[in-house]
């Protein structure tokens, strides 16, 4: 946690350092001193490390070797800039997400970045064969249109390349052929053939490689995460089992391993989970029902409710009402209604909307409609939330998203009352009601679903481009702050998107407005908008140019470089969406159902039956093996439940969300036999358990005793 | 034939028609009679065709009703057209390409155009969600910004929805966020989760349904075709064996069929044919032997040459020079030390470029440099051409390369030597030899091999594009035709795009040339190239604005329409493209070989022994069988062969090059199995075999007779 706030604080220190954000703008020695504060934490850390490690491994671990370096130059400048009292050039700085991706909390960025530099070398292969045709292709044009002067695009060589580059993002595309094509009609066949050969051809041609590499990767990832866990299963079972009984392992050996591998787990689940591996019903587990352990291991116990409804317990008047109120709100006709008044709601807006005046403000006005329907809306929300329980309720995300926004539009209404401007975008949030229409069909359903299951690894993704980002936002920064400026770059040929002058066109005088100065280097936040800009590469160019004629001409090597590091990221993003996607419908293809039946997104159910013998049995056990008493209590609470509820025995259920990996089981059933088989024949050469061990991030053993 | 260049002729006449190519113009009564006499050629065709499909089956075929009704309509207009003695406004010349598709030779176009219905209606379920995220982001945007009155993309609804559709293809990025980021910095959040939702999450999902569906129909189109064979030879097999050897088919019988199957097929080829399916030697042929029919049956026969090299037969002195030719032209060393040259004058030509001033002219100057390595490259063509045999030579793709590249080289030089002016770009081509250098990588001959083989399919694809381009350049013509030109559109927001004008900024006068009314639809080739840059999106929407505000706001529809057509059409290309690579680098990982072996390029090979006494005795047969004597000169020949080598038997070769089919059943081999076992089971139901037919085009009956 440390690690992470350190690793945060000198991220933000940016915002505060030299061409700083206005109003967080710090002095120097409070910055450095602070930077000075953070690094010691860090090396403060390292030393922890290299105490638990011993200097040897310390010495051998890559990651911590690089971060060691770093931070001793960190230390260095950050003493040089105490000392001088103003900041140098400090490129250096561009190294600082390291000690966030370092820590613990950053796996997925660690492994979103790995796969990045396993893409890389097919990917720098096509890159190659993409830069030659641009080379050939720049030779090309030089030759043709030099001898036109008022084309300012091929005059020289350089200028050649830079704009068949240009072109290969699209940005400047009928500009670069105007000049040629008013000359001559068929030179748009040279651009054509470039342009199918390098963005239609060679472009896909990547993201080809791409996808077939990380898809590869992520089966390899699978194959040898489950190889690993098989062996630990292996060498777990023949650990435990003991000489006198070679056949199995008994509850009391199982808890034992259990108390070690989760100490915080109650008895009860770990009874729970000894049933659940425990299928046969025999007094010990073999080596097949111990295969599941990684399976059971996750689950969340709870006893199977008795009733059906959460207001079963209630007086007869109130069930009845209740009752209604569940059976109205599960219809259809209820949900349909639902949904034409959401439709009615959204075409309202849209007139509603249509028909205003621009100039008119949001504060004066709300309009009826707006309280109409959100009084339906609530009224839906707290009719939900009693027919169904808030439990069942909540656990759904579409109820949630839907309480949500009718919070939100609820809180907007407040705001709209009392007049608080900076809220009135919250009104503006009511059209969003509107995705609900999207539940009625099966397809969307499966991808909004996909779309939030997909979040975290989109975020840990978003997250990786930020750290690109971060990286040459500082680099932009020191190299290229408060070079642009309104009416700079007068002698670039991108003058007009600077230009903030009066001019005159035949009589009339216009003010002739270019914004592109805002897309600076001033500060940290500027430079993040500037770098989302040239992600989306339209318009690219303009920037660029604006700055190298402001700079020199080794400023476009940046420029090039962040499209091609962006555009790494940006492939291996689409490749992620397109494999997850392509994965979920050959799932729900092979396994002819849906993926997620909306009804039943419990996703793994495990169920074990508990009589009361059992229990007093296993209480017994416990006692004896485990004196201390408190770690008993969950499973006594089992038999006052039973007493409670007057019956012998109790169902309880086992449940956890489906994981990526349950789904890759089911997919590739036939090849894990197939790995296993193999897997047992060979029995797991040391290579590959060392890729498990990498792929899996096994912290450094130094870390159970920091914790 | 017929057919293709009426349909072509129809198509190429909207060169002539009333807007234009200037160079092209004819008079209305010429073009309007070419037209009648086109339109009578497919009449008469049709008039056929109901003769000999009969008048019920005719009504029933979908395409040809169709086809009859454009053409019914097409007529009436030519007539009114020639009556009046002008053109009227004739959008229905935008269906003329479906006389062009139906015809025997677009097959692979139908294909296409069928690909992209199928992959229709998911596609449109995701553009649905586009547009209604579209939809919400526009009333929030217009919401939000609408009070700003400097910010003309979000003035009114109809302009907000505009901005943000025109925002997912990207064309108008940093400008459409400027006027609201220079207001408020934080709105800029508005636009980068616009952004990442539309551009960067649903875009990829449109990109991986299209991907599914398309890998879903090529592998159920394979396995129809594939149980469609199989049910035919089962069929043919039946209808062959006769009662009293109901074991298998004699050669007599396979004859017999292979003469009403491929009339044109030499008896030496029937022959070898047999030999090449009767593995076993047995005197039948069995059903498994027989199954392979479609394997063997294109097979192209070749009697194994007895030398190495087509030089052996020569006198011993001049064998020995070629055959140290032939060694040398092998040698790894001769190799690369091409490719060092190859490499040497790509650095030389990129230097020499460089050094250039831009106002030269090619005719005055040729560097010596340019005759030395032509040289050097003209005498390796030489030698390869005397090392390897003219025929082995020009058998490998690679060496037509270099060979058309060096002659092109050559030609350049010529005209050069005579001043022509006009094909210095020959000269310009020298460039292109440095493809040669990526031979060297295994992946790059990979991918290039692949390009090479995806061109037919590419072809096809950019065939279909083209139809769709004509279709809507026929639309833009009829509305759009010279309503652009220079100095419009003066009242929309891309004025400056058309503007061409003295400006006068600060105290300076400079000439402000737009060049955008360049992008016009005043003739047909104006529209393709106007078109093609649609196509390619960037800056697309300043063509339809300018466009839009000399007409009327429902011109924003053709290009929005145009714009998700070539969408759908280049997601089907990405798709395609990525479905070939993926394949093809799955196929070698899974057998472990490279895909196209660069020595063995030979494709699938078939290998058939012929003896003395087996051709004596086939040559009795058919004699019998088969009066006419011209059909056996073929098998006559062998026994000629035989006795000129002296030798009692000759193996022939028989070969053709691996298709994707060849492919896919190796990739398939399991799921293949199931397929066969499923079907033996099922006996491949009615319905199923309607889809086979239509999948492969079987042509109706009446095709045969009147060829």
């Amino acid at each position: 946690m440390m690690e992470l706030l350190t690793g945060l604080l000198l991220m933000v220190l940016s915002l505060c350092e030299a061409p700083a954000v206005p109003s967080l703008r710090l002095d120097v020695y409070v910055h450095a001193t602070l930077e000075l504060l953070a690094l010691v934490m860090v090396a403060f850390e390292l030393c922890m490390k290299l105490r638990w490690l011993g200097f040897h491994t310390f010495i051998r671990h890559k990651r911590t070797m690089v971060k060691t370096c770093v931070l001793l130059l960190q230390f260095v400048e950050a003493i040089v800039v105490l000392i001088r009292q103003t900041s140098h050039l400090r490129v250096t700085r561009a190294l600082r997400p390291i000690f966030l991706v370092d820590c613990r909390y950053c796996g997925a960025v660690r492994r979103n970045l790995r796969q990045i530099f396993q893409s890389l070398p097919p990917f720098i292969d096509i890159l190659l064969l993409l830069l030659f045709f641009m080379v050939i292709f720049a030779i090309l044009g030089f030759c043709l249109f030099s001898p036109n002067t008022s084309d300012p695009y091929f005059n020289t060589l350089e200028n050649s390349i830079v704009s068949l580059f240009v072109l290969v993002t699209t940005a400047n595309f009928p500009d670069v052929m105007m000049p040629a094509y008013s000359r001559n009609r068929w030179s748009c066949v040279f651009f054509i053939v470039y342009l199918s050969i390098e963005l239609y051809f060679i472009m896909n041609l990547l993201l080809a490689v791409v996808f077939d590499t990380f898809n590869g990767v992520e089966k390899m990832k699978f194959k040898s995460l489950l190889l690993h866990k098989r062996s630990a299963i292996d060498h777990a079972f023949q650990l435990l089992v003991s000489r006198q009984r070679p056949m199995g392992v008994s509850l009391k050996q199982f808890d034992g391993l259990m108390r070690f591998y989760r100490p915080r787990m109650s008895s009860r689940d770990r009874f729970l989970t000894y049933k659940a591996l425990n299928t046969a019903g025999a007094p010990m587990l073999s080596l097949d029902d111990f295969y599941k352990f990684y399976e059971v291991i996750g689950l969340k116990w709870k006893a199977r409710r008795s009733g059906e409804h959460w207001f079963d317990d209630l007086p007869h008047t109130t069930f009845l009402i209740f009752k209604g109120i569940n059976l109205l709100v599960k219809s259809k006709a209820f949900q349909y209604t639902m949904y034409v008044v959401v439709a009615v709601n959204g075409v309202w807006i849209l007139v509603e909307t249509y028909m205003l005046n621009s100039g008119f403000s949001w504060s004066r006005m709300v309009p009826w409609s707006y309280i109409v329907f959100l009084t339906i809306y609530g009224v839906e929300v707290l009719l939900k939330i009693t027919g169904l329980g808030p439990l069942a309720y909540f656990s759904s995300g579409w109820n949630l998203f839907d309480f949500s926004v009718t919070v939100f539009a609820f809180l907007g209404l407040i705001a709209l009352a009392f007049d608080m401007e900076p809220f009135y975008f919250i009104v503006v949030l009511r059209p969003l009601q509107l995705l609900r229409l999207f539940k009625i069909k099966q397809r969307y359903r499966n991808v909004l679903d996909t779309m939030f299951e997909l979040f975290p690894r989109m975020a840990s993704l978003g997250l990786t481009l930020i750290i690109f980002y971060y990286s040459f936002a500082i680099v932009g920064m020191e190299f290229f702050a408060d070079v642009v400026y309104p009416n700079c770059c007068n002698t670039s040929t991108v003058a007009d998107s600077y230009r903030q002058i009066n001019v005159t066109i035949g009589n009339r005088t216009v003010l002739d407005e270019g914004y592109y100065y805002l897309n600076n280097f001033n500060n940290i936040l500027s430079s993040f908008v500037t770098l989302f800009e040239l992600t989306v590469v339209n318009n690219w160019y303009i920037t660029m140019e604006g700055v190298t004629s402001m700079t020199t001409h080794w400023s476009r090597l940046y420029f090039m470089t962040f499209y091609i590091v962006t555009m790494v990221v940006m492939t291996i993003i689409v490749a992620f969406i397109l494999d997850a996607f392509v994965f979920r419908m050959n799932y729900s293809r092979k396994n002819k159902e849906p993926l997620l039946d909306p009804e039943d997104e419990n996703g793994i159910v495990f169920e074990a039956e508990v009589s009361r013998d059992e229990a007093l049995a296993t209480l017994e056990l416990y006692k004896k093996t485990c004196p201390g008493l408190s770690s008993l209590n969950s499973l006594q609470g089992v038999l006052l439940a039973m007493d409670r509820s007057g019956s012998s025995s109790l169902v309880y259920l086992g449940r956890r969300s489906r994981t990526k990996s349950d789904l890759s089981m089911k997919m590739y059933e036939e090849e894990i036999q197939e790995w296993y088989a193999e897997y047992s024949r060979e029995n797991l050469p040391q290579s590959d358990r060392s890729l498990v061990e990498r792929e899996l991030d096994i912290p450094p053993p130094c870390h159970e005793h920091e914790s």
